[in-house]
C-alpha cells in the first residue's frame, strides 16, 4: 500500500528503474529530466508513451485534451494504460487569465486552452450548464463548474467496485514560459463571492474581489511563495461582449488597463509551498456532465493540500476504465481553503495507478472503501463532506441543491462515521474501541468550506497500530 | 512573548537559575527534583512557597484547594503572586472514581478531594447549579459543570483589559500511588451522552456510555499510553443513595462489581501522549458561578492539546488579580474530543504568571486581544467558538442556551474573524492581505465537538512573517 511497495504490481525492469530514479532524493521525488520529458509542453503534442521509457505515458495540457469544468463518464479517454502505468499529467490553472503575462504568454499549451476571441474559444464548454448559455448568459457551460481537467486516463482491468490507487510521484510547477520572468512560476488566489469571508468584511468596498498573484521559484528550490501585487475585481468584458461583473465564468481574460496594480504587498511574507492537486479523481456513474465544483465519493474537488507529491490517493471505480483527471493545480492553500481559492497555479504530476480489484480488498485498508482515502508516509486521511455522495444524497436537483446545504457540522459527522468504518473494517476493532480511539487520538480538521460540499478531514498516525 | 525571553519581567538572580535549569533539557522542561518538590501532594499540604526557592508557588489539589465543576469571580484566591513568579499546580482529573484503585487510592490529595461516604462528600458543590439539587435530584450544583480545577490564584497587578501570560514551564503525570501500579499514571476516556457519537452507533445496545481504562509510564520515558481495559457504564449508585442511570454527576464511585470489564482490548495500539490542560483559564466578570464546560474568551475548557508544555498561553483578564485555575487534565486527545472525553488523567503542571498592561500591548501579538491565543515555538494558535463571550451573547439564560446552540460552522466565522483581527492588528496587514494570507497558509482545525461552545482553531506558523 506504502510508495515503497510500488513495484510489486507486475514491474518490469524498465519500470523499477524509473522508480528507482524517482525514489533517490528526499523520499518521492521523481526526476522529469531522466524521463527526457520537458516539462513545458506544446501545443501540438498529443497524449502517449514517453520516448525512451516504457510504460510511462505523457498528457500534456492543450484544448484538445482538456475538459473545463465537467467530470463526465462519455468523455473519450486520452490514453489508455495498464495497472502498474505512470503517467504524467499537465494541470492547467483556470485563473491564468488573471494574469495572462505571466501565466499564459508564451506557453502554447496554455494559449491553445485559454485562447478566445470574437470568432471562437479554444474551449467553448466551461461548466456543466447548458452550452446555449440560457440560464445566466455567462458563456458555453454557464461556468457551473470551472476546473480545467486534463484527462480522462483510461485504465484497463479497472471497473465499479474496484479501487484505483493513485501514487502521486512527483509534482512540479510549470515554469513562466514568458522571457521576463524566466525561472519563476505564478499563481493566483481569488477572494471570490463564493469564499466564506465574502459577506462579513470590515472595510469598503463591500463586497468586493481581490486577486492576489503571487510568485514562485520554478525549479522548487525555495520552499515558499512570495505575493507579487494584488487588485480588486472590476467588471471584465469578454472576447463575446459579456460583462463580468463578478468572477461568475472562469477564463475570462482581466484587462489589466481596467485594474489597480498594488504592488509592496504582503512585504517580509513567505508563504510555505505545499504544490498538490485541488481537483484529482475519477468520473462519477450517477450523472452525466456532473460540476466540478463539489467533491464527491469518486474524489475530484478535494482541496486537500496533502494531496501532493509523496502521496497516495485511493478512489472508488465507479465506471469502466475509472476515468482519472487532473486539475486545480495549487501551489499553496491553507486548511478551510477560506477566500475560495488556493494560490492556484498549473503543475505538472507524474502518477502511478494501480487497479485494486474487488475481490483482493479483504484484509487491507481499502476493504469496503467507499469514499476518498489518502495515505501518506505517516498518516491516513480520510475525507469526509457535507453528503458523502451528494449526486444520490441530494435527489435529481443534486447540482444545485448543495449549495444550499453546505455545513461542516454534516462534513465532521460523515469524517466521523467513515473514520469509524475505517477502524472497524479494517484495523479489526470493536466499535466501542473505535469510538475512544477516535476521542484520544483521531484529529479531525476543516479541508475547505467553499466548494458546496464542505470538507472535514479525519488524520490518524500510522504508527499508533505499530504497537507490540 | 517566546519563551526565551522569560527573565524580562524583573527576574532576579534566584528566579533566573530556576528557568536556566528549566530550560535545559529539550526546551522548555523543569526538573521537579531541581525545585525540591515531590510530585506527589499530601493532604495536609497548604498552598505556599516552595522552599528552597524564590518566589514559586506550589497548590497541591486537597479538598480545600479546589472548586469543582464551576468558574467563579467570588473565590478566595489560594495564593497570591506577582508577575514573573512561577507556580506548580496539582491537577486532578474528575474521573478519577472510574476506577479508585488506579487513580484515588493511596493518594491523599485525591482521597480528600474524592471521599465520599452516607454523611458527607470531601467536596460538596459539583457544578453551577443549585446547592439543593431541586433541578435534577443528581447532587448539590447538579453536575451542570464537571472539571476539578485547582485554584484560584491570585496575580498582583493584573487588571481588567490587561493580558495573563501563562507559560507552561513543564506538565507531568500525577503517579499512582497504588503500589500495586508503581511507576503507572492512568486516565480514563469516557464515551459519553454528551460525545458527538452517542445517538449515532452502529452496534447494540444503543444507546451506551462506555469507559476506556489508559495506563502510561509516570516516569514520562515512554510517549504513547495503552488501553487497559473497557466497560459499559451501568447504573451506579452514589453514597448519598441516588442512582445514577447515566454519567450525569461527577465523581461517582464506579462499583466494579457491577460493571463488566473488558481486558485485552485496542492491542498493539499505542496512543501518542499529548499532556495539556484541557481547563486553563480565568474567572470570567459576566456572571457568578459559571459552569466549567463551556469555553470562553478568558479560557476555561478549551481542550487544545497544544496547551501543553512549551506553550504559552494569552488571556483577556476580567476580574481583578485574574485568577487563574486549572484543571480537567489530559495525557492525549485527538481535535474534536469526539466521544466527549480525552484520556482524562491528573497531571502537575508548572506555570510562569506574567501580567502584560494594557497600555504595553501596542505593536505587540496580544494588541486588543479579546479571545485565548496560544503561542508554541513554531506557530500561533488562535480559539474560535460557537459564540465567542456566550454569556453575553446568549443573554440570561446563556449557560442552558449554549448546549442548544452548538456549531462547528459558527466556530468556525468566529475563528476566520479572530485570525483576521490578528494579521490585521498585530501584524500590519491590510484587510485584503489578511484574507488571502488565511485562504494560503492558516489551517482550521476543529477543536472541539462536546463542550456545548464548540471549538474551532486557527493556526498560522511564525515562520511565515520571517521573510526578507
Amino acid at each position: 500500500m506504502s510508495a515503497d511497495a510500488s513495484v510489486e504490481n507486475g514491474g518490469h525492469e524498465g519500470r523499477r528503474d524509473f522508480l528507482k530514479g524517482a525514489l533517490t532524493a528526499g523520499g518521492v521525488v521523481a526526476s522529469l529530466a531522466t524521463t527526457g520529458l520537458s516539462s513545458v509542453s506544446n501545443a501540438d503534442a498529443q497524449p502517449g508513451m514517453v520516448p525512451g521509457t516504457k510504460n510511462h505515458y505523457y498528457v500534456p495540457a492543450t484544448d484538445r485534451t482538456v475538459h473545463w469544468g465537467y467530470f463526465s463518464k462519455s468523455l473519450k479517454p486520452l490514453v489508455e494504460v495498464n495497472s502498474g502505468d505512470f503517467v504524467t499529467i499537465e494541470a492547467l490553472t483556470h485563473h491564468a487569465n488573471d494574469d495572462a503575462e505571466r501565466m499564459i504568454k508564451g506557453d502554447p499549451g496554455a494559449e491553445s486552452v485559454f485562447s478566445w476571441d470574437k470568432q471562437r474559444k479554444g474551449v467553448d464548454r466551461r461548466g456543466a450548464g447548458p452550452i446555449k448559455p440560457t440560464l445566466f448568459g455567462r458563456g458555453a457551460g454557464e461556468g457551473l463548474g470551472v476546473h480545467i481537467c486534463t484527462g480522462p486516463v483510461y485504465v484497463h482491468g479497472a471497473a465499479p467496485g474496484d479501487i484505483l490507487e493513485v501514487r502521486i510521484v512527483d509534482v512540479r510547477p510549470r515554469p513562466c514560459a514568458n522571457p521576463r520572468y524566466k525561472g519563476k512560476s505564478f499563481g493566483s488566489n481569488a477572494a471570490a463571492w463564493w469564499g466564506f469571508h465574502y459577506k462579513d468584511l470590515l472595510t469598503e468596498p463591500k463586497p468586493r474581489e481581490v486577486i492576489t498573484i503571487y510568485e514562485l521559484d520554478a525549479s522548487g528550490e525555495r520552499n515558499w511563495a512570495q505575493a507579487v501585487y494584488n487588485f480588486q475585481w472590476t467588471p471584465q468584458t469578454d472576447p463575446f461582449g459579456v460583462v463580468h461583473k463578478i468572477i461568475d465564468y472562469p477564463g475570462v481574460p482581466v484587462d489589466h488597463r481596467t485594474v489597480k496594480e498594488n504592488h509592496g504587498i504582503l512585504k517580509n511574507v513567505r508563504v510555505p509551498i505545499r504544490p498538490h492537486f485541488g481537483v484529482l479523481g475519477l468520473a462519477p456513474a450517477e450523472a452525466d456532465i456532473v460540476d466540478s465544483i463539489p467533491p464527491n465519493y469518486v474524489g475530484g474537488n478535494i482541496d486537500d493540500w496533502r494531496i501532493g507529491r509523496g502521496a497516495t490517493m485511493y478512489y472508488p471505480v465507479a465506471v469502466p476504465g475509472a476515468l482519472l483527471s487532473a486539475g486545480d493545480s495549487h501551489a499553496a492553500q491553507g486548511d478551510s481553503e477560506l477566500a475560495g481559492t488556493a494560490i492556484e497555479c498549473s503543475l505538472t504530476g507524474t502518477f502511478q495507478l494501480i487497479v485494486r480489484k474487488k475481490d483482493t480488498l479483504r484484509g487491507t485498508a481499502l476493504n469496503g472503501l467507499n469514499y476518498p482515502l489518502l495515505e501518506t508516509q505517516d498518516e491516513w486521511v480520510l475525507h469526509g463532506f457535507t453528503y458523502p455522495n451528494y449526486l444520490v444524497d441530494l435527489g435529481p436537483d443534486a447540482q444545485s441543491k448543495i449549495y444550499e446545504k453546505s455545513s461542516v457540522d454534516l462534513a465532521m459527522r460523515d469524517a466521523f462515521r467513515k473514520m469509524r468504518h475505517f477502524l472497524m473494517t479494517t484495523k479489526g476493532l470493536s466499535e466501542n474501541e473505535a469510538i475512544s480511539l477516535m476521542s484520544v487520538a483521531v484529529d479531525f480538521g476543516i479541508t475547505q468550506v467553499v466548494d458546496g460540499n464542505w470538507g472535514v478531514h479525519a488524520t490518524i498516525k500510522k504508527s499508533i497500530f505499530a504497537g507490540g
